[in-house]
C-alpha cells in the first residue's frame, strides 16, 4: 500500500466521515449545481485527454461520471485518484453538473458529472483482483466467479436479480397478507424417517439405547402445515418455506431451496357450483383464485403484462395426449396426433389388442418455420422407440409400411397425409406407445421439447397453465418419506369425489386425484392438492391404496391423530420460488437469482462446504467415519 | 361413527359443500336478519332449558353463539346437532338475530345469535380426544399439550400469539423495505468448522479421501451477509434468518430460532460529528436510528405506546457498576453503591493494591417496599462472596467491622449510613469483587435480578436501553466457532477509533469495541457492532489478538479476501425475534409464540424427533454409531 493510501486511509479510519448525501444512481440534471457526497467502489479511470480524466463511481443504484481537469487546481486530487486501485470504496466530495448535450448518454445519469473536490479512500481494493466484475469483455470462468461471489455480485445484471428476488418476495407476501393469509415459521429439524433417502440429517447428542439420533430438514413443509391448518389457529396459511433435498446434483436444482407454500382451511371438495363449462372439475378453487390472482399481481407489476384472470385448465390425459407432457409448452401450438383411428381396422385392432397408440409429430415447412430448421440442424434421433421419417416423392405413400405390418396402401396414405397436411419435405416422427401414460412425459413429447429447446425466434410470451386431474394414487407412488416427483403426488391428495366409490371399490387405476400443477412455459413452477381430511380416508390410502406397512404408517400417526381432532377439510399448494424468479429474470440457471448458490455437485467453492469434521466432534453425536 | 353421522359426512365429500359467508368472529347486530354459511368447530352444548340449546362455534377469528329450539320444526336439527362430537368442523346454514339486551355478552359477537336450520359434519372428531382446548377448568400437562400441538394450538391464546407474530413480521418487513432494505436468503448449509462445537452438523454424500465431508447449519448469517455487504450488491441487507445452536437445553433457548438480521454498507466509524453531549461515542448510529424507529413502531402498533424517539444509552461500564448486569433492567431504580472512597484510606489503599472494590445494595424500608418484601421472604444468601446484612440498633455502627480489616469505627459509620441513606430494618447487600468487571454479571447485580423476579406489583413499564462501548476482544474470547454469548463478540467487531493506536500498541485490554446491546427490561433481545472493514486490521485482530492459529485464520480467508477487494464499512444487528414476541405476547417462554416448539431438551414429541436411522442410510454419508 502507498504512503498517500495508507494516509488517506488512517483519516479514515481516526475520524467520522461525513455521510453520503445521494446515491450514484439518482443524480440528474435537477441536481446541477449541487455539492455532493458519493460513497462507492471506484472504477477504471478513462483518460478522455491530458487535461481531462473520467472515473466511474458505482454503488447499489448505479454509476455516475466522476471528473477531474488536470489544472493547477485538480492537479493534487488527479494524481492520487489515479493512484486508488479499481474497486477500491471511496467517499467522493463534489459539484454536479449537466453534461454538454453531445456528451450526454441514455443511462440513467448520464445527462450529469460530478466534478470531485477531494476524496477519501474508505478501504482500497488490493492492486490486483481475481478478476474485474466491471470488465464485461473479460471471460472468467465459473468456478472462479463461483470461489469470488462477492466480487461476482457486483457485476449489476446479478445484483439487480438478487434485488428483483426481493422485490418480488415482498409483492407476494404484500399480496397474501391482504388476503388474509398469516406467516407462520414451521421447524427445520424434523423427524428423520426410518429410510431417510433424499431428506438431510442432522445428528443430534441425544441417543436412545446408545444409537444415536437424528433430525431431518424438511423437504417441505407439508405435514407442519396441515397440522397447523387442522388446529384452526389459522384458516389461511403461507411462508417462505426453506426445504432440502439431498440428491444427485441436477442442472436446475439446489440442495436447498425456497417454497412459496400455502395452505387454507375449508377449502371445496367438488367444482364451484354455477360453473357448469368451467374446466376446473375439483375442489380447491380457493386456492386457484389466489393463486391466478397471485402471479397476475407479479407479472403485472414485474413484467409489465396483464395475464389472463384465469388461466387455463388442461387435464393430465389431454396434455399427454396433445403435447407429450405433463408440464407442456403450450406457447406454440406443435402438437402430437394420434393416427391410431386413421388406421385400417385390422391395424387398429392389433393396437388395442396390445393397448397401444400410434401418434406422430409433423414438422410441417409451410408453417413450422423456426421447427423446421432446429429439425434440419439437430435431426433428432436419440429416443429409440421413436422413428424420424422426413417426406419425399418416394416414400410419401409408403412411409407408414415400415412401421406397423401388414403395409398400410397408397389410398390410406393418401387420406393420412391430408389429415396431417404434410407434404414432401415434411418431417414426421412416429412413436408407437402405451395408450395409458404414465411419468412425466412421452417418447414425442420429448422429442417436441428439444425441438422447442433448439429453435430459434419462436417470439412467443409467457403462458401459465394449469395441469389438472392427474392419476391419484397407485401402490409404489410413495417413494418413502416423500415424493418422486418434486410437487406431485403426496399421500395426502384427496381423490376426486366423483371416484371415491371406485376407490373403496379398489378400481385404484381409475382414481383421480385433487391435484393441480402451475405449469409456465413448460416448467413445473408450482402443484398442489386438496388433502384427505377424513381420518378413516387416509388409513384406507395408507393401507389399501399405497399398502403401506404398519412402521411406514406409524411415522404418519401424528396426521391421522390431527383428522381425528375435527380437522376442517383443507388444501393449498407450494410454489418454486427460485424457478418462478429464474423465469421473471429470464435467467440461464437458478443459481442466478441465489445470492450464495451450490454448484450442481452440491458443493460451495466460497464457503468450500462440505468440510471434514474432527473425530472428537463426531463422538459427540455417537457417530464416526466407516473406515474403507 | 353412527350412522347419520356417516351419511352427513357422506353428503360432504360427495357435493361441493356452500362456501362459508362469514367468519364465526365477525358477526355482529349489522347482520341481523342475514342468512349466513359459518364454517368452524363445534364447542360443547349447553342446554339453557328443555325447549333451547345453545351451541358456539368457533373459528380462526372467533366464537358465535348457535342457537337450537326444541320446536317441532327444530327437532330434527337439535338431535343430530347435539350428538356431533364436540371439537368436529361443521359447516351451519343459519340466520343472525339480535339478542335480547340482558342476554348480551360483552365479547365480539356477544350482541348476536344464528338460529341454525340446517348443517353438515364436515369432520367429525373422535368421541373422546386426548383434551379439550376449550375447556380452560382442565389441567393439562406439558408433555400432552407438546404431543397435540394441534389441539393445543387450538386455544384462543396460543392461536393468538401465532397470528401476533405473523402481524409483527410484516410490520417489521414493511418498515425496513420502506427505509430501503432488502430481504436477502443466505445458505442454511454452510461450512462445518473443524472444531464445531455448537455447530449442527449435515452429513453430505460428499466425502475427501474417504472422509465424509459436512455441511453445518449457521448459528447466524454472520459470514454471509458481510460479504453480501462486501459485494456492494446490496446497500441494506435484511433477513428473518432461521438460525441454529446445539446446545444443552435451557428454560429459553430453542435448537433453531429466529434472529432479524440486518447489515448496512458505509455506515460511520466516529460520533456524529455535530453530536457532543450525544452519550454514542461510537459509529453505526444509522443502525441504531433504523432500530429505534423500527422498536417504536412495533411498540406504537402492537402496544399502543410511544416510546422515546431515542433510547437510553449506557456504557457497560456503567452498566455493571450502577446494576451490576450487561443486561441492567432499568425499570426500577435500585442501584448498587461503590462504597471503597467512602471508607478510612488505609481500607481504600489496599483495596485499591488487591485491584478490588467494596459495593453495596440496598433495600431501603422507607422506599422500595416490593424489595423490601422479597427480600424478607427470600433472604438472599446463596451468593458465596455476598454478605446480606439487616441493620439492627446493635450493628448499625459496626456493620462494615466483620467485612474489612481493621475495625471502621463509628463515625465513619454514621456517615457512610448517611450517604447510603439506611437505617434500622434496612437490608444491605455487601459485596468485595474485582474492580474490572468482566462477563455479564457481578454478585451484587445476580442479586439485584433475583430481588427484581421475587418482587410483585413493581408497576413498571417496557424499558429499551442500548448498552456500548464494551471491551472489544482478549485472547480466549474466540470460542471457535461462534460466540461465547448470543450476540456478542464475534470476531469482526471493530475496536472504536479511539482505541486503534492502543490496539496496535498491544495494550489489548484498553480497547473499546464499537458494539451496541439492546436490552428490553432486562432481556438481551438484541446485539451488533460496526465491524473491520480494512484486510489488514482484521488479520491483526486474528493474529495478534485473539492469537488463532493459521488453520484457525484459514476458515476465514474468504472474509479477509472479500475484504481486500475494497469492501465498503459496514456494520448492523441481529434481533431475537423469538424472545421479541415473547416479550410482546407477554407470555413465560419463547415456545408459547413458536406455532411448533422444541421441549428444552431439543426434543419434538409432536414429531417425535430426533430419531433413530437405519446403518443403511448412515453407510450412505460414510458414517456409522460408534458401537459401545
Amino acid at each position: 500500500m502507498s504512503s498517500i493510501l495508507r494516509r488517506v486511509l488512517h483519516t479514515a479510519f481516526n475520524r467520522p466521515y461525513s455521510k453520503p448525501t445521494h446515491s450514484c444512481g439518482e443524480l440528474n440534471a435537477t441536481h446541477a449545481g449541487s455539492n455532493v457526497v458519493l460513497a462507492g467502489c471506484i472504477l477504471p479511470e478513462r483518460k478522455i485527454s491530458n487535461r481531462l480524466s473520467f472515473f466511474p463511481i458505482k454503488d447499489f443504484s448505479g454509476t455516475t461520471q466522476l471528473v477531474v481537469r488536470r489544472d493547477n487546481h485538480d492537479q493534487p486530487v488527479l494524481s492520487s485518484l489515479s493512484r486508488v486501485p479499481v474497486e477500491s470504496s471511496v467517499l467522493i466530495n463534489g459539484r454536479v453538473s449537466v453534461r454538454p448535450t453531445k456528451d450526454r448518454r441514455p443511462s440513467p445519469t448520464g445527462d450529469v458529472e460530478v466534478h470531485v473536490d477531494s476524496f477519501t479512500v474508505l478501504n482500497p481494493a488490493a492492486p490486483v483482483l481475481p478478476f474485474y466484475p466491471s470488465d464485461d469483455q473479460a471471460i472468467v470462468n465459473d468456478e472462479l466467479r463461483a470461489r469470488f461471489r462477492y466480487l461476482d455480485l457486483r457485476r449489476t445484471a446479478l445484483a439487480n436479480n438478487i434485488r428483483q428476488r426481493s422485490h418480488v418476495s415482498r409483492l407476494v407476501r404484500d399480496a397474501l397478507h391482504t388476503e388474509g393469509f398469516l406467516e407462520v415459521e414451521t421447524p427445520l429439524l424434523l423427524k428423520s424417517s426410518p429410510e431417510g433417502a433424499r431428506e438431510f440429517l442432522v445428528p443430534s447428542r441425544l441417543s436412545q439405547s446408545d444409537t444415536p439420533l437424528f433430525y431431518s430438514l424438511p423437504q417441505s413443509p407439508q405435514q407442519p402445515k396441515q397440522l397447523l391448518i387442522c388446529s384452526g389457529a389459522i384458516d389461511k396459511y403461507f411462508q417462505f418455506a426453506k426445504c432440502f433435498r439431498d440428491e444427485d446434483g441436477r442442472k436446475d436444482r439446489q440442495p436447498e431451496f425456497t417454497q412459496i407454500d400455502l395452505e387454507m382451511a375449508y377449502v371445496a371438495w367438488g367444482p364451484h357450483p354455477n360453473a357448469h363449462n368451467n374446466p376446473w372439475r375439483i375442489g380447491g378453487h380457493e386456492v386457484r383464485a389466489v393463486i391466478e390472482s397471485l402471479m397476475g399481481n407479479i407479472w403485472h407489476n414485474v413484467q409489465g403484462i396483464r395475464l389472463p384472470s384465469s388461466f387455463n385448465v388442461i387435464t393430465y390425459a389431454e396434455a399427454m395426449a396433445r403435447y407429450g407432457s405433463d408440464k407442456p409448452d403450450t406457447r406454440f401450438a406443435l402438437e402430437i396426433q394420434n393416427i391410431t383411428s386413421l388406421l385400417p381396422h385390422h391395424h387398429q385392432s392389433s393396437l388395442a389388442n396390445l393397448g397401444q397408440v400410434l401418434e406422430t409429430l409433423a414438422i410441417r415447412r409451410s408453417e413450422n418455420l423456426p421447427f423446421v430448421r432446429a429439425d434440419d440442424q439437430y435431426q433428432l434421433t436419440d429416443e429409440p422407440t421413436v422413428t424420424r421419417i422426413v417426406l419425399t416423392s418416394t416414400n410419401l405413400l409408403t412411409w407408414l409400411c415400415n412401421l406397423v405390418s401388414p403395409a398400410v396402401d397408397p389410398e390410406h396414405h393418401i387420406s393420412l397425409n391430408n389429415v396431417l397436411k404434410v407434404n414432401v419435405g415434411d418431417t414426421l416422427y412416429v412413436s408407437r406407445r402405451h395408450a395409458a401414460p404414465k411419468g412425466g412425459a412421452t417418447p414425442l413429447g420429448r422429442i417436441r421439447t428439444q425441438l422447442a429447446e433448439s429453435a430459434q425466434n419462436l417470439g412467443v410470451s409467457d403462458v401459465i397453465l394449469i395441469v389438472s386431474w392427474l392419476p391419484h394414487l397407485v401402490p409404489g407412488d410413495y417413494v418413502p418419506p416423500a415424493y418422486p416427483h418434486l410437487f406431485t403426488h403426496h399421500p395426502f391428495t384427496a381423490p376426486m369425489w366423483q371416484d371415491i366409490t371406485a376407490m373403496y371399490d379398489g378400481r385404484i387405476d381409475e382414481v383421480r386425484g385433487q391435484h393441480y400443477d402451475l405449469v409456465l412455459n413448460g416448467t413445473e413452477i408450482g402443484g398442489g392438492s386438496v388433502r384427505v381430511h377424513d381420518a378413516a380416508m387416509q388409513e384406507y390410502v395408507f393401507s389399501q391404496v399405497l399398502q403401506l406397512d404398519e412402521s411406514e404408517k406409524a411415522s404418519f400417526d401424528h396426521l391421522l391423530q390431527a383428522l381425528k381432532c375435527g380437522a376442517p377439510p383443507h388444501g393449498g399448494i407450494a410454489l418454486g420460488f427460485d424457478r418462478l424468479m429464474s423465469i421473471l429474470c429470464n435467467t440461464q440457471s437458478i443459481r442466478d437469482v441465489i445470492a450464495f448458490p451450490k454448484t450442481g455437485a452440491g458443493t460451495d467453492p466460497l464457503f468450500k462446504s462440505p468440510a471434514t469434521v474432527t473425530n472428537d466432534v463426531l463422538s459427540q453425536y455417537g457417530i464416526q467415519g466407516i473406515r474403507t
